[in-house]
């Protein structure tokens, strides 16, 4: 930079800020495709035909109960549902083709459609790791520091189930991590469907809070779920019991089979879409069985495993692949989707960035509605480390940064300041520039652009190092949007209450 | 896995092996655009106006010499040469589309057009790291054991000008460097652009070994040179030679302006692209008036500067906006073209990773023929480290991977596969796996998935320490492809006798 510049920046009384919205962002990439349109065709086709004459291993009754009703042919001895493709057809006729989930604030509220694009952090993960305590059985706290992580950055548009609260009991646990999710956060919170009891007080939580009769929380979708199938071709007693429940109460569910190719699905990418299509079918199929126009979301998780160990693996061509591949699938249907990240690496290397950028692109190319995983997930989910969600917060922010338009108007062209600027010259000083560099560039988190010699003076410290200083400091400042203390305190009443009855257990 | 299958697959005698191409890649990828068709005419009549308008400074009197009498407009007193559109527009009508450059097998042959993709290793850094030997000026040994680790993947199809040789004197060390890549490799070799005598003796040496005759030299690409331009509008004396040098001897030269937003070029993505296109319209007319037909490349190098320190930055959304644009530019043209991945990380970390996936990312969707520094780079160029070399090289490999076919015929559907494995069962000893599984996936290079118990055992090693081992390996126990003992002994022959001569210094 020159002295000039810096001069005439030293003046700067207030400098001006970049302002960018990355709460409602919209895909700007033409979706890619890994299959013709006669194999998408044929994929679907042949799903419907898993469902129609393999069936589906229901172990809910109620949930087979319905399908009867709705003219599945039922096997109460094997448990086998098979579903025509009538019942497929009417399902997708009635899902939404796109609905927003209210927050906390109207600019909170998601829109959920194809062509939508939301990310949300790592989900799941029974270990949270970080560079000083080390890896050990998620708490609640780290649950609620993820919460405030997640909340700081607009371009996590919703929650997520983050890490296990190990040290909450199961019958109690919904109860602290939902509280945590409404009390430090106004983005869409995950709720839990592990028992119907559970779906119950999480829908009620959340209707206290956001101030819903239960009419409006009934008509208006305010947080979400995700029910995961037993690949193959196995739907168990929560998640059914969980697509029930969430369609009955108009909240949407996102149905997403975990197939992992050569192990739960197919060794191959058709293949293990083939069967992720029927699984996702069946469980949108039952969403509308329960309540004819739920809102509902497809999802598809496929990735492959390390053949020599059984290992999964992440962020593979293979994952890439897929993802595309289900994105096609998606766009048949016209729904939207959702797709992952992920990355089966140990520690936040070079490894752990790689696997989740390629996947993250494999999902970005492929129009996915929702981007889980997208930040923190080490070992295929195993873990969730604080510094690898500051650092692919960086590339989720950039994928956000590539949704803003690039302008190509006279002054972006800049014909005057090529004018200006001699042969050989600089366009530090230029007016052009002037006008435009403090807002011109997005404004990194973590990266570290000074040269070697600095680097080196200021301790040489990696990514991963610099990360821990930032989610601390999110952390330590950290204070929660306003909310009414009289909801709070009529959600800490419910709870109260809903505990001294045993609280609600998970059932399996 | 399965016992059964971990049985099984003991008696393999020999286990069945993955053969794949990576050596003739077309990108798979529908080309993503950031501009309206509108705004890429735009952008392009705007460069032909800033070359007729405000022309282009050439320092080289022959070339402004040869622009003059092709009816270009020259001020011999300030060097300004303005170049009217017809002298664009004949030379893109003459510049090929499509050429092949020769290796030294038929199987390292490279087409050169849109459509093809290739990618190569880092470029020009004058250091070189390890994390055993750490960060020193670059040698002629280093330069050597990056020819090695090139020849050693396909995926490199082809090699590049590396890192500075700094122990070699610079009036010789294009002798050592270039017998470096044609006594270790049979790709496609770099040639230096320096001066004409250097060019000249580059062509000799390649000729030589090829055992190509001076026609035939002439008449095919058997190397490959980057010409950069001084931005903005400069074009000095070493690369307006070699332009001219590369084109007479039918030789492909890639002209490419690094034109940093906000430093050499305007702040914004289009007004960097505009001064990015002319430039390189400027250089490819030189190219065609030197000889009409001759083999050329449109090239982009755009990234950002830091607004707060005027340090370059990679992997930026402005980088991966520029790239993606200078796309739509290249294909306006219908030329080949090279676009490049960055990264200004210090360390082989995830910000390093970052940087160079977004950027390769950025250059895959925009359809480049070649993606420069696309393994390698630390500190914008500054530096190669090896381990960042082996770790890119897995993402290389992984777009390489995304450039073959994915099936979607009945087998690959596997509806008889889905039919054989019950409702909660696994695929892992499905007939359908055990057909495929060898071959099935990608196998990774440095990625050690194991679970995190094993990692810990085996001592908690990340990808960069990972990657020491690979590449350490590879140079141990690399042996050069055969090449005929007659020719390099003439090679030496001819090395001798110029060195004798007194070399050839570059020219500036």
């Amino acid at each position: 930079m020159t002295g000039a510049r810096r001069g005439r920046r030293g003046k700067d009384a207030v400098a001006q800020r970049r302002e960018v919205d990355y709460r409602r962002l919209r895909n700007p990439f033409i979706p890619q495709t890994v299959f013709s349109e006669d194999s998408v065709e044929a994929i679907h086709q042949t799903a419907l035909r898993v469902l129609e004459e393999l069936g589906m291993k229901v172990l809910l009754p109620d949930a087979r109960r319905r399908f009867r009703l709705s003219g599945a042919l039922v096997d109460e001895d094997t448990m086998i549902v098979r579903i025509g493709r009538d019942i497929v057809e009417a399902a997708l006729r009635s899902a939404p083709r796109a609905f927003a989930v209210r927050g906390g604030l109207k600019e909170r509220d998601v829109p959920i459609e194809l062509g939508a694009l939301t990310f949300q952090v790592g989900a799941g993960s029974p270990n949270t790791t970080d560079i000083v305590r080390g890896r050990r059985p998620s708490t609640l706290r780290d649950f609620a520091d993820l919460v405030r992580i997640t909340q700081h950055y607009d371009a996590l548009q919703m929650l997520s189930l983050g890490v296990e609260a190990q040290d909450v009991p199961t019958h109690l646990r919904h109860y602290a991590v939902l509280r945590a999710q409404l009390t430090l956060s106004d983005k869409v919170p995950y709720a839990f469907a592990r028992s119907a009891m559970q779906a119950r007080d999480c829908h009620e939580m959340i209707r206290i809070v956001r101030g819903a009769s239960e009419d409006e929380f009934r008509a208006t979708p305010y947080c979400m779920t995700v029910i995961n199938t037993n690949s193959p071709r196995q739907l168990d007693i929560p998640m059914a019991q969980g697509i029930i429940d969430f369609a009955e109460a108009g909240q949407p569910s996102i149905v997403t089979p975990f197939c992992l190719m050569g192990a739960m699905a197919p060794v191959t990418v058709a293949g293990a879409l083939t069967l992720s299509h029927a699984e996702a079918l069946a469980g949108i199929a039952l969403s509308q069985i329960a309540r004819p126009g739920a809102p509902v979301c497809y999802g598809a998780f496929a990735s492959n495993v390390d053949m020599r160990s059984g290992a999964p693996a992440f962020g593979t061509p293979e994952e890439v692949k897929a993802n595309i591949g289900a994105g096609q699938l998606a766009r048949r249907l016209g729904l939207p989707w959702r797709c992952a990240a992920g990355c089966a690496a140990n520690v936040n290397d070079a490894q752990a960035a790689h696997e989740t950028e390629m996947s993250a692109w494999g999902s970005v190319l492929a129009g996915a509605t929702i981007v889980k995983h997208a930040a923190g997930w080490l070992e295929g989910g195993l873990t969730v480390s604080f510094e690898k969600l500051i650092t692919d917060i960086e590339m989720v922010q950039t994928f956000a940064e590539l949704c803003l338009e690039t302008p190509a108007d006279d002054g972006a062209i800049a014909f005057a300041a090529l004018a200006e600027v001699p042969p050989g010259g600089h366009f530090f000083a230029a007016a052009h520039t002037m006008e435009r560099y403090q807002t011109a560039f997005y404004e990194p988190i973590v990266a570290d652009w000074s040269n070697f010699g600095k680097w080196t003076e200021r301790g040489a410290r990696d990514a991963t190092q610099r990360a821990h200083d930032i989610w601390t400091r999110i952390v330590n400042e950290f204070s929660p949007p306003p909310i009414d203390a009289a909801r709070i305190e009529e959600l800490d009443a419910f709870i109260a209450k809903r505990t001294e009855a045993g609280g609600a257990p998970p059932v399996s």
